[in-house]
């Protein structure tokens, strides 16, 4: 077999079913090696950006990666964004990348670029393969690199030359080692730290110890110790709602993150590190946590977190029942005007047991985010790295994963645009999105941020740079420009309506939610 | 004043007054500066590849930079594409990346990558700003580079704390050295070559030997010798049509571009390298040129087109009128159902004088590439790195460059998709844009490379990734959206009323060929 049919093949044979892609005429023997590979899906989306990002989505819900085939250094350059958040978010992701044949390379043909360059800055691991012989090895460690504990980007650059080449033949998956465990020191610190002292301790979870399971052994180690569960600003997935351990949430902006912590004298971490600020500011702090405060690693990301948290709360002879499920909570939703209360209460409401949340909600989305807390249960997923443009392609990601469960895309207008192109997908392949754009016709939060960082009375100018107005942008017009049948709403009525409306049937639909 | 403000009046002090921008939080400060500096554009993309992009059709057509505003490493990351376009250009690019405060980078936050890493591969020169007081100096620099003959592309990273810290000064604008000019050698080599020998000679030009004053001496290099003149496939900027010196095109495909050539015993290349084939394909040659013939560079890329064919045609004692002016021609377009060609020949008809073409049409934009050369006389832009997703933003940039020149883009449906939001920035920004949508429904140009890559018999699940169908993409319904106003054609007669109405009419106007 040629050397993509080992590599497709290599990586079929660990269980990577699904490809993410966008090729060109350098992965055209990726793209036949894929066609024949039974069992292998092949998804296109019409940017990079939505292949990556619908590869991260995928990769947090079926903690396996899907593979994305991507077209040379410019077309994974495309990529990056998602790469940056899916990395950052732990995600399981291998990224195939067509190049050039390696003889072809040194005639600098107008596609040519430094394709490891371009990969490097967004992968945890990169390697181009060395012969047609070589690329299933390189896929079979993709993999590896890629499973390992919760999930890593790893790319493998493949020089045309390679794919097409003979002789080459598959490679047996990789055995997986367990996830790396915290050490027994670990846990016994973070026991010794919750048992002992004065004042308000807190449990600071991120990664997989947001997890239905791990959250179960939180909740024990609270009842235990009495400990506050808070949970990190921008979650990957986060399992909560109606029966599940209760969190709080660690808020965005600096100053308030530092004054939710100042009270807490014991600060334990699981799955993930101490909060920083997202950006600095002149005078302000870039770290969060209090001076002073008792601070203890119980896992890292890449350690163990249902492991670590089990070993705690069994360390603490905690009681089998976990402190503070999250009851069922309905808000009201004042009638009239749509506001971003009552698109959130509306949600919260309606929201079907099992859903899935993609929330790049910015700033309109905050008070959805909040009151889905106490909604049925669901994952609840987060843009991790900050690069916007994540929600639509991480809703058609995960919708590709979970075939059976509702996914709601909670979409902020200004990240939106960077990967509309994903509604095309979920068009074509008859996702079960439904996309909520909140079209408050700005880039709010850099309205806020520009005062933050200090610049006072902005000109004309600085403004038109923060608005999206003029032109108005119609998401609805967009979206059935792509094949997703959308609506327009601006009152409380309207998007009841048509968010029970999209609910009630499977297949995209967009709600466009005018605030 | 601040280091922000310091650099921006920097780069407005060496002339630099149109800012595409992109920002995020850490740009606040730029933002700020941009909206007090006097005579600085600001033009907002809503995603960076529009942004990029569009300072590449601007560095062509005024030939002098813009400068960019993008958001840290994931930011650059979206623009990169076109950035590789406008560096095989050769296009004066600037960009400012904005990144986290150097003392923050250390907290690794969640945007926090590797920034410089982000820009090497698509950059000719990256900087990153040591302080505040350093800022101006990287930004003066990065102009010279940037304005390096004929354009490079420069990247200032700018720390947010270079930009908000004060103590800042103005620095003095480079003095701009002569383009540096090919050897009297190279110039004498060409001459001997062109005299000397049997059989059909060609003078091979590419990159600033375009030029309308450059292309008259090639004319007349032609009138001395008989030399045939032959472009690039993939022109920067070509200036061509009625009355111009007409000139032929290499071929795309390697084995057309390959027999083209075959017959010449001398080629002379000005402003360009010897042609390879785009992409290899097992069992088919890189290089195109024929083996044996005489191959001489008169001047490269980086050298002064114009001064060495002026030179070269001094030598030969060339006469003063240029051979080969090209007349103006009207084909015949079929009436009924819109095809490639009858658009084409309606195109290269209606085409105002002084318009600017960016040709992004591929497979079907072949014919009205051909034809317009014999249209009235224009500008004729091309996608120079392979990166699709590049003619709307460069639309966006010509246009603002050349405010009172009509400007076409020439879209084929898929490239076009990439970056889409461009036609929001035509909206906002007023532009004298008309865009033709060649929409054929598919990647047309992979249809036909998977064939010549070897592949047989491609499955279903191939030829979906090469297909934009399930569902049709409707571009009038997309363009409206984003607040251009466009109509749909498959006729002929329709398509000659659309574009006769977009062109009798100032302002952005988009048209949705059906083919």
């Amino acid at each position: 077999m040629n050397g993509a049919e080992a590599f497709v093949g290599t990586l079929a044979a660990c269980g990577v079913d699904t490809c993410f892609a966008n090729p060109g005429t350098s992965e055209m023997q990726l793209v036949a090696a894929i066609d024949r590979q039974h069992g292998m899906r092949a998804v296109l989306g019409l940017f990079e950006g939505v292949v990556t990002g619908a590869a991260d989505g995928y990769g947090r819900m079926a903690d396996k990666p899907a593979v994305t085939l991507l077209h040379l250094g410019p077309g994974l350059g495309n990529g990056l964004a998602n790469l940056h958040n899916a990395r950052r978010a732990g995600s399981p992701v291998i990224n195939m990348v067509g190049d050039h044949a390696t003889y072809h390379l040194h005639y600098n043909a107008p596609l040519t670029s430094d394709a490891m360059g371009v990969a490097r800055p967004m992968s945890d691991w990169v390697r181009v393969s060395t012969s047609a012989r070589d690329l299933a090895q390189a896929g079979a460690e993709a993999f590896a690199v890629a499973q390992s504990y919760p999930g890593k980007v790893a790319t493998v650059i493949v020089p045309a030359d390679h794919a097409w080449g003979g002789g080459s033949a598959l490679v047996a998956p990789p055995t997986m080692p367990a996830p790396a465990k915290a050490p027994p020191e670990a846990i016994a610190a973070a026991a010794e730290a919750l048992r002992q002292g004065e004042g308000p301790k807190c449990l600071f979870l991120g990664g997989r110890a947001l997890r239905e399971d791990a959250l179960v052994e939180a909740g024990r180690i609270a009842a235990a110790t009495g400990a506050r569960l808070v949970v990190e600003t921008f979650a990957a997935r986060h399992q909560r709602g109606h029966g599940r351990v209760a969190t709080e949430k660690l808020p965005y902006f600096g100053e308030q993150a530092q004054a939710f912590l100042a009270e807490f004298t014991t600060i334990v971490f699981c799955g993930t590190e101490p909060p920083v600020s997202f950006f600095a500011y002149p005078g302000k702090p870039s770290w969060l946590s209090p001076e002073g405060a008792n601070l203890v690693r119980l896992a890292s990301l890449r350690e163990d977190a249902l492991a670590a948290l089990t070993g705690l709360a069994a360390a603490l002879d905690a009681p089998a029942e976990p402190a503070g499920l999250q009851e069922r909570r309905i808000f009201p939703a004042e009638p009239g005007k749509l506001t971003s209360s009552s698109l959130g209460a509306i949600l919260a409401e309606l929201l079907p047991a099992n859903a899935i949340v993609s929330d790049e909600g910015a700033t309109q989305g905050g008070a959805a985010a909040l009151m889905c807390a106490a909604a049925a249960p669901h994952d609840w997923l987060q843009l991790t790295g900050g690069a916007i443009g994540q929600g639509l392609p991480l809703a058609v990601g995960a919708a590709i994963a979970c075939p059976d469960r509702k996914v709601i895309a909670l979409q902020a207008d200004g990240s939106g645009m960077y990967t509309n192109q994903a509604l095309w997908t979920m068009a074509r392949e008859k996702l079960d999105v439904t996309t909520i754009i909140l079209n408050n016709g700005s880039y709010a939060i850099l309205n806020i941020e520009l005062m933050r960082v200090g610049v006072q009375n902005p000109g004309p100018k600085a403004l038109s740079m923060l608005d999206l107005r003029n032109p108005e942008i119609d998401w609805t017009s967009i979206s059935e420009g792509m094949g997703v049948s959308a609506v327009r709403v601006d009152t409380a009525e309207g998007f009841r309506a048509a968010l029970g409306e999209a609910l009630a049937h499977k297949g995209p639909r967009l709600i466009e939610a005018m605030l």
